[in-house]
Order: C-alpha cells, then sequence, then structure tokens
C-alpha cells in the first residue's frame, strides 16, 4: 500500500482535546475521528488494528468451544422488565421509543437477550453446557464521555455466556475463560492480572476483572508484584489443570479498591512486594448463578426428572477499548514511537524511501522489495511521498510498523538499512530481513 | 462439530408467522430468532452463513482498491440538516434522543457521515479519488417487518462511497463497483442482473439495481431475456474494459418498474425475449455528482487554483439480505432440501453415522472420516443423534451442508455413501470423496 493512496490522515500537532497518549495517537496517526461526542467512525489504520485484534479474540473463544452468534444492538425492554433491570440501569442506557411508541433500547449489555434465546431452545440439561458469544457495538450513555474511544459511548465488546447445571459445572466454564483471557490478553503482548472484583450492575457472587498496568488508568489496583511471574502455560482445558490455574493466580493478593482491605492487604503481603498502581480493565469475567435465569424462567429438565434454573455466568472484553489500551502500555510518548505486537500491526513493516522528482530509483528498489514481501505474506506500507527524511520518519513512526526499511540515496550493494521501529539500523541482505519478519510473524 | 453440541434449534414444522421460503427455512434450521418485531439475533449456523458471505463481500471491494473504515451506528441529526435529509427522510429513520436531549439517529444509511469525514482531510485534487465502504449494521424503522430478514428493521449492509474530481472519473469509480458487484455475486453463485433503477431517497441521476429472479420479490422486472447470457469474465479495472462491460450490458432492455415504458420495452425486444417477471434486490449503486458534497461544504483544490465540490457515488449491498435471497434461490420447498453454495455453506459435509446405544461403530467410523477432513480444511457436521434415519436426513437437508455422507450399519469395505445433496447416492472411496469436496472448494 502507497501511502499517498491511502486514507491516513495524519495530523502534525497533537490535538487539544486529547489528554492520555492513546486518544492523542489515535487522532495524530488517522485511526479515528470523532463523529460526535463519544462516538467515533474508525479510519483505515485504526479499523485493521481493531479487526486483528476482534480475531485474535474469537480465535480463542472458538478454542474453549464457545460458539458464536449475534445478536441485534436494538433490544425491546420488554426482557428487561422481566429481569427488573429496565428500571434500574438509569441513564447510561440510551432508551428508544420506535414509530408504534414501542419501548426499546440500544443494548448496554446482553444477559436477558442470551437468557431468552436459551430458553426458547434448550429444555434439558443434556443440551448442557451451553457456551455462547457475540462481538458487537454496545452503547451506554456516559455523562461525560472522554479519553477517545477508553470512555467512549458507542463500543465494539466482545460478551460470552455460560449456561450450566449446577454451580460446580458453571465454574468449569468459569474457568475456561479465566484461561481463554489469559491467552487472548498473552496474544497481544499483554500482561494482563485477573484480579478479585465486585460485581456491579451485573449482579453475583464471583467477578474478575483483567487489568493492564497504566498510569492513565482509571482502575486503582492493589497487589502482589509476584503475579506478574505467572502465566498459564501448560493449563489443559480439564476441570483440574484449570482449578490449578485458578489457585495459582488467587494465592497472590490482586484486587481493585472496590474490594480493597489495607489490613489484608499488608497481612497478606510483604512490604517489597507490595505494588499499589493504576491499571486499565480489558475483561471482566461474572458468575451470578440464577440471577437471570429465575425471573426469566430459563429452566432445564434435571436427569430425575425435576425442573431447575440454569446457572449462568457472562464474560466480555473491550474490544475497541483494547486498541487504545494498547497504545497506553506499548506507545513511547516522549520519543512519539509507536510500535504494535506484530499480531495486531496495521503493516508488518514500513518502507521509507527517499525521492525527489529526479530520482525515483529509490522507489523503485521499494516496489522491488515489496514484491518480495507480498510472495511471503509480509504487508508493508510504502511512503511514496517526496518529504523529508525526518518528516517520513515522524510519520511512520506514529503508524507504528514494528519493522522500518530505510532506503537512501546511496545504496550499498545488496545491504537493505533495516530496522526494529525504534532501534538501531542494522545493514542486512532481503532474504535476512524476510526470514526475521516471518519469524516475529509466526511466534505471534 | 457433533449436531449435539451444537446450538441449532431446529423446528419439525413450519412456523405459521413464515410466508416465504426463506423466512421457513431461516426459522426451521434454527439460523435465526426473531428478538423483536423485525429485529434478529443470528444463531450460529446463520451466523456463519453471513460470516461468508461478509467475507466475499470484503475482499470483492478489496480487490477494487476500496478501502475499509467502520461508521458507528448512531449519528448526530446535525450533519443530517446540512444536507437537508433530517426531515425529509421520514418515520423510516429511527430518532433518539440522548440524556442530554441531543437529537441523535440510528444510521439507516451513510451519505452524510461519510463526506464528514472526507471533508475534515482531503483537500487536494491529489488525494482523489478516494473509495471508502464499511460493513454496518443499519436500522429502517420499517411500519410493517415482513418476510424475516428480508424486509426487517436492523440489517447488515456494505455501503461504499466515492469522491472524484470530475463525472468522468466518478463514471470511472462507478464501473469499478459495477464490475465488483458483478464479480461478488457469481461468487456467491447467484445471476444478478444490473438494472436501470429510480434514485429514491439518495437521489441522483444515474443508478442500477442488481437482481436476482425469485418469485417472491418485491420488485417487479421487464427484461430482455439475453441479459442472462452475459458475464464480467475478462473484464479489466481500466476505463476502456468497464466502459465495454456497462455498454455490453446496457444493449439489453433491463428496468424495474419504476423505470418501466411499455412502448419502449416493446419496441426494444422481441416477443420471444421478454421476460416480465419479480425479483429480489441483493445490491444498488448510485451516482449523485454533488448532491451531498454541495450543502456539506466537502470541495477540493483543482490544479488551476480554483476549488470545486467533489462528485461523489455510493454503493450498497445487503449482506444479511443475502442469506434469505440466496434461501429464495436455492431452496428446494417441495422436498425441504437446502444445499447452499460451497463458498458459503455452512459445513462442507454432513456425515449421517446410524447409531443405536449397542452399536457405536458407526460413530468411530465418522469421527475417523472427519479425522481426515480436518487435515483437508473440510469442515463437517456429525449428526451424533440416535434418532432414525429418515429424521436425521430431514434435518441435514435443513442445515444445508453441500454433501452428505451416509454411515449405516453394514459398511461395505472402504467405500463410503456419498452424496452431493439432494442427488443419488455413489460409493466411493475418502480419497475421491475429498478430492470431489476440496475440488469444488478451490472453484468457489
Amino acid at each position: 500500500m502507497y501511502l499517498t493512496k491511502s486514507f491516513i490522515p495524519i495530523l502534525k500537532n497533537i490535538p487539544s482535546e486529547a489528554k492520555i497518549k492513546s486518544h492523542q495517537l489515535m487522532l495524530r496517526a488517522g485511526m479515528i475521528k470523532q463523529s460526535s461526542a463519544g462516538i467515533y467512525s474508525w479510519l483505515p489504520l485504526g479499523f485493521k488494528v481493531m479487526k486483528k485484534i476482534e480475531q485474535i479474540v474469537r480465535e480463542e473463544q472458538n478454542r474453549i468451544g464457545v460458539q458464536e452468534i449475534l445478536m441485534p444492538t436494538i433490544q425491546s425492554s420488554e426482557i428487561w422488565k422481566e429481569s427488573g433491570r429496565y428500571e434500574d440501569y438509569g441513564e447510561e442506557m440510551l432508551r428508544i421509543k420506535d414509530r408504534q411508541n414501542r419501548e426499546m433500547l440500544y443494548g448496554p449489555t446482553n444477559e436477558e437477550l442470551v437468557t431468552d434465546i436459551f430458553r426458547a431452545s434448550v429444555k434439558s440439561y443434556k443440551s448442557l453446557p451451553q457456551l455462547l458469544y457475540h462481538i458487537q457495538w454496545k452503547f451506554r450513555d456516559e455523562i461525560r464521555p472522554r479519553f477517545g474511544i477508553m470512555r467512549c459511548r458507542e463500543f465494539y465488546m466482545k460478551d460470552a455466556y455460560s449456561f450450566d447445571i449446577s454451580d460446580e459445572e458453571a465454574f468449569f466454564s468459569y474457568n475456561k475463560f479465566f484461561l481463554s483471557y489469559l491467552r487472548t490478553f498473552k496474544r497481544l503482548d499483554l500482561t494482563a492480572i485477573p484480579m478479585a472484583a465486585d460485581t456491579g450492575p451485573i449482579g453475583g457472587n464471583l467477578s474478575h476483572e483483567f487489568i493492564i498496568l497504566a498510569d492513565t488508568g482509571e482502575s486503582k489496583i492493589f497487589t502482589d508484584k509476584r503475579i506478574f511471574d505467572l502465566n498459564s502455560d501448560g493449563t489443559k482445558v480439564e476441570k483440574k489443570s484449570l482449578d490449578e490455574l485458578r489457585n495459582k493466580y488467587e494465592k497472590f493478593y490482586a484486587v481493585t479498591d472496590e474490594k480493597f482491605n489495607k489490613e489484608e492487604f499488608e497481612k497478606k503481603v510483604t512490604e517489597e512486594n507490595r505494588l499499589i498502581t493504576k491499571g486499565i480493565e480489558v475483561g471482566h469475567i461474572f458468575y451470578f448463578g440464577d440471577k437471570y435465569s429465575k425471573p426469566m424462567g430459563a429452566s432445564v429438565d434435571l436427569p430425575g426428572g425435576k425442573k431447575d434454573f440454569v446457572k449462568m455466568g457472562s464474560y466480555g472484553v473491550g474490544v475497541s477499548r483494547l486498541v487504545g489500551a494498547i497504545i497506553e502500555a506499548k506507545y513511547d510518548e516522549k520519543n512519539e514511537i509507536m510500535k504494535w505486537p506484530i499480531s495486531i500491526a496495521p503493516y508488518d513493516v514500513s518502507i521509507i524511501p527517499m525521492i525527489n522528482k529526479k530520482d525515483q530509483s529509490a522507489l523503485e528498489k521499494a516496489n522491488n522489495i515489496n514484491k518480495e514481501f507480498l510472495l511471503n505474506n509480509i504487508e508493508a506500507i510504502i511512503d511514496d511521498t517526496d518529504e523529508n527524511f525526518s518528516s517520513k520518519m515522524k510519520k511512520m513512526n506514529l503508524i507504528g510498523s514494528p519493522f522500518q526499511i530505510i532506503i537512501g540515496k546511496q545504496i550499498d550493494g545488496d545491504l537493505i538499512e533495516f530496522k526494529e521501529t525504534g532501534k538501531e539500523i542494522k545493514k542486512l541482505k532481503l532474504e535476512e530481513v524476510i526470514k526475521i519478519i516471518k519469524k516475529q510473524k509466526v511466534q505471534n
């Protein structure tokens, strides 16, 4: 892709309305454009990143056996009246009247709708467990939208729901998502820590927030540092292995401020291991038993002939929010250098040829390199403008391909000036460059 | 995938509310579930088909160089007041007030929003043409939603927009979409005919509807039969080649009823070539010049120093509607047999083993076949219930995999009972079966 053909409207200066670095970068690199308060359009660069994140989230849902569906954005108020949340939800719910004057709403979450789908079709314990997810736009009418797509009104989210016959089976489902989320965030090159959390408006009695560290985060967290050394390697999707995984994490104190207890923190964590900092919530899992299935009458036949309400959990990942969260974690604001993890980078590599009207040889060389890249499934963006070197580097550092190639006027045999974004230039042969990029792509 | 693990709630009988065959099949095969009037959830089977259609639409947009963005569903009324359509649009527009009492709406189409994005970034003719598309949920508050997802309220659509410096360049963009649509529908195994059409509420002076024949269609069409023999093979994305393509089609009379003129029809089409029938609109392309760019002030600098408003077109494909349209074209309602084109089939093949509690050998054989399929990227659904043969066949004929394998109690050496759905059984070796399925997949 040539930069001049792409729709990437880069801004030279930091827009004054952008207070945190993800908002700044997304506006400057032309990833998003605000259309009204807290509502954004995703331009090609931002869209590409979000789609790649969505695909990783999807693959990790499928991997634990969750089935994908798609619920609509507009819901009837009736099911919310059944669950009792229609009045409770407050003003964050965008309430709508259609032309027939029926009360509708733009779904802020989908517990009611998915319970309605479940109760219409599933009648027997034999069909359990059922794990369903969808990835859809949601709306919460924030009183004061801010921080770009981090606290906006229309946002893109994966939400999953589990239906089980007993608490024990439901915990098994819960733990599958616990594993799935650790895997998902790892593939996004994030260290997300599961923290005991309040259940809030979803309700229920067991809940973890997955939080990444960031100074700009809105969640205050209190944790034992050693939790950052844990990972899910080797965990199997089996009850025992999943229990062990959760126990391994829960051994360490890690809570958000709603659950914080000073005495407990100081008792459980020695001083050198205490970490009090801020973080960004990127995922949230809940177990709430029959909170929705009971008022909505979602029951199944049990083996003995009796009926019981199904036990449910819900599991969310903020797909659009992750774009911002990853920028908060990865963007070097001082030097204005972004380097996307290759798994979600909009382009694998930026090619920066130095061009002037008289001499197009560097552009030709860029085109030849790109031909080899295409044969190797490496996606490049070529800066085909005739701007000066420093201006080109500035733009490409905002676009954030993990690798950069510079083609100057003097070409040194078959060696190419190649760098990992933000690091030193190396002179390498094209085949070595391809090998390095492909190796990184395979690992991620 | 095992049928018992899947969320495919199959209905034995035709629901009385379903008047056309796509609506009937989609409810019976558990592809969708209505959540409120004209609003549907997509269950796994329907979702898989829609996603595959979406991907083909996307690939064919990318192929002619359109860039993907994503605009939000909720729009501010302000830009619609600028274009003058806020009052005109009528009650089909879902109007919303947010908690701050601002006038918002759920986008029924996106000319205003994309013009706003364009004018904020593009200032010079040098950046033209710009071709942008998105695939997003839209809402039209139909007074009487009916026919399932064919005339519903919340629907999924690809809409693209072109921005050019002159009429001539704009026609070039228009013709690219003309070609792209012929290619898209061909990959969906549909014969869609471009027909001169009225421009309706979008406005403008040049427009084609792409229509497939179906008795249940809502568009009345008048056409020269010979247009069905045409195709876009060999057309290049170049001005001359695209002009020739459009001329080739426009030589034949083909209009919807708004444009119908009896005298002209009878003059231009000899009696034996006249076809008066019904069809379903699956795509619509418009050219409308500066209808939006002028009131909204979307102008660019011209080479000589002057400014002019950009010339725009818009190009829609009903992604969710296509699921229904393809069923209308392919479903054998009398015998209750659906056969999806393999390019968008939810599964490539259904495996139907005859199982009873004492004898699981057919299921084992099914599992072994499936292992080979997985190695060959063939996706199968296995009916692992212990129902009888006729009941299993009925379900699988509704699910509509293009191929079926039957594993009876007597197994005939290494020969497998294999059939194209709706056709005769053949006895073949597994390697031959794999070859046949793979060959069809490659062709599509």
